[in-house]
């Protein structure tokens, strides 16, 4: 199957997208193909990636907010997740999916439970995704063994699904929840089956000091002594690191996937410390966290988020601009993932997108990247292609209505229960 | 002429919203009027209020960005503004008014110059406004003069346009470019004439040290000297106040308007004292600013930044919560104003919008004003009435492609130049 995008502005010129099966085979000239998409007013861009998620939270968007994390989590989200049933993992990620795919989305790396589901409902959707069931054992030696085993269990999984669309990784939760033995246990698994961890770093202030009771020092040295450590690590948040830390992460390969609304709204209390990340050549990329603290999975507002947060932050306006936070949401976030794309290159993944360059808020156009960045939002996403395959065109997605029902639903149900 | 929404969803619940002329004459039920809209799956809202832009700047949009405010305005933004020409005024404030009529705003509180052809363009699109042309005298006596004399020739001009919709303003720009004689007096030509005083106050940290250097205080107190503050006076910005001039605008009754972006993207290194100003009484709105230094003119987005900014900066996420800043964007900037509108009541303007609650963003609906605050941008506003006038039904707006051809035609134009 192929798929010819014609007149579609790359890189400031009109040029044809030619894909072939799931890659970009030709970016140029090119006659003919079994779909042809008029690409002209429209920017055409790699698929975004979104860098931390917990897809299924989208059941619990607008349920609590304005709290404080830890009663936000403790009083809110933790009682409703005990209720949560595989059914909804479903249903919540189907809807996540079909936000993502609406907003220009075409990849996420997500860890939540019930994984089995989320992968059900990734395989229908069509997007990419890497998928991990968040490990937590509180310290508890027991349930240190029946996580690994649910752990090796849906590795074994996503291997029997030889769905190309759909990786797993191994998801330790934080250092907060997640015991040193296991931390250990979920890395050398994580090694041996070639396969990423994703893991939250960092978030809280309040973490730091465990980490420093536990274990004498921060996070970022406890786990470098651990061997935690490597380029197959995906630290989401990053938020409370020093200078220091920030070398060690560039040093190991690890990377970081910033999360700017989620940080903002649930005050932690710190920026992503991203001049020092850069420094230390850490690959970054961005995240929208669960919908629950966010509350929506638009990374257009995300990559505005994070040049805006840097700026307030740091108090340089010219610190993170506007190109690189668009490079975190792309070929960032697909680095740390290790996928060929987050690019419009030949050979990369088929990974697109067609942004509409006529709605209002896109005139005039003095500089693409900034219109992108500062003024657009996902809703102006024309067209997703995800592994050379359409899955939105003109704003509409298949099955769209069915979703929204399915999802509204379960929300009900789990309110209920 | 009469128009009843059927069935929307008014604070919770399905009612009927019926309009006659320019007022909303009745919630609950009816059964005829010449216009019926279906509000099914819909939120009526009050249309929201812009409380602080520079309309006709969406020319400049993504022309400069990611660089520190001085350097933005020097090197960048003055040189192309003395470049305008009034029609190039009339054609941006056009797609400024497109732009927010498509995102939900019926209101703005604008000033910038050239203002007789901005009053063109509100006219033309059917938007309510509070129009200034901006003062700047740069301490020279006869600049101040003609200053002046421009605003009191556009005062006239609005007086005699006679347009229930259009109304002016006086609007000194800010302490750092309008001298003491001049603050004073714009301030009783506006206490003359019954308008509202635009002003930047506060904005950045040179401006209180200029204000120390020149008057020996800061801001506040030194314009509380001069007899400036008062209920006429609309205060955009608002960054730079001690506790203390938070008490004194709340004891003169000024108000003022929140940027939240503008203030993050150009670094002016402290953010919007809300705590303070709340305790003191103070009648606070929400802006965008111009588009170069946002680069949107979304409420919507307007109304996530100034929570999310606040529970970064007070480090708890208490503060500042969904339907305050709600509150701000409707009610607060109308009573700004001083107009009898942003409120969903019986006798108020007919300022409405309907959002569609089938986004799939919107999903589930656990809470409405969360949702709102949260997870929605301005492209899920479906439908816009304003002054009992429909100005969007179904997303489309009357002559869009029009006149963003011709805004996209006058920012070529004002590039070469």
């Amino acid at each position: 199957m192929s798929i010819l995008i014609r007149d579609s502005l790359v890189d400031g010129a009109p040029q044809d997208v030619y894909v072939e099966d799931e890659r970009i085979a030709e970016i140029g000239r090119r006659q003919e193909a079994d779909v042809v998409i008029d690409g002209r007013d429209m920017a055409c861009l790699p698929g975004l990636v979104n860098g931390h998620t917990h897809a299924a939270m989208t059941l619990l968007r607008s349920y609590a907010d304005d709290m404080n994390l830890q009663d936000w989590l403790e009083q809110r989200i933790w009682p409703q997740e005990a209720k949560f049933r595989p059914e909804d993992i479903y249903w919540g990620t189907k809807l996540a999916c079909l936000e993502m795919i609406r907003s220009g989305t075409t990849t996420f790396n997500d860890m939540y439970f019930f994984m089995e589901e989320a992968a059900r409902a990734v395989a229908d959707m069509g997007l990419r995704a890497v998928l991990s069931y968040g490990i937590i054992d509180r310290f508890d030696e027991r349930k240190a063994e029946t996580e690994l085993k649910a752990t090796e269990g849906f590795l074994r999984f996503v291997r029997n699904l030889r769905n190309p669309r759909i990786l797993a990784a191994v998801g330790p939760h934080n250092m907060d929840t997640v015991s040193e033995g296991t931390l250990g246990s979920a890395k050398s698994l994580a090694v041996e089956e070639g396969v990423k961890v994703h893991f939250h770093l960092a978030e809280t202030e309040r973490e730091v000091e465990a980490s420093r009771e536990r274990y004498g020092k921060g996070p970022v040295r406890a786990l470098d002594e651990m061997g935690f450590l490597g380029d197959w690590l995906v630290a989401a948040h990053c938020v409370w690191l020093s200078d220091r830390d920030a070398r060690i992460l560039g040093e190991r390969g690890a990377s970081a996937i910033h999360n700017p609304t989620s940080n903002m709204k649930l005050s932690v209390g710190r920026a992503f410390p991203y001049p020092s990340l850069r420094s230390a050549g850490v690959t970054m990329g961005l995240g929208t966290d669960g919908a629950a603290s966010n509350d929506n999975l638009d990374l257009f507002e995300e990559i505005k988020q994070a040049c805006l947060l840097q700026k307030f932050d740091t108090n340089d306006a010219r610190v993170l601009p506007a190109g690189e936070a668009w490079n975190m949401a792309t070929e960032g976030g697909a680095d740390a993932l290790g996928l060929p794309a987050g690019r419009l290159q030949e050979g990369k993944l088929a990974d697109l997108i067609l942004v509409d360059l006529t709605h209002p808020q896109l005139v005039p156009r003095h500089d693409l990247t900034s219109l992108l960045a500062y003024a657009a939002n996902g809703s102006m996403v024309d067209t997703v292609i995800c592994d050379g395959r359409i899955l939105m065109r003109e704003g509409h997605v298949e099955g769209e209505a069915e979703i929204i029902e399915g999802a509204r639903a379960r929300a009900e149900a789990l309110r209920e229960r």
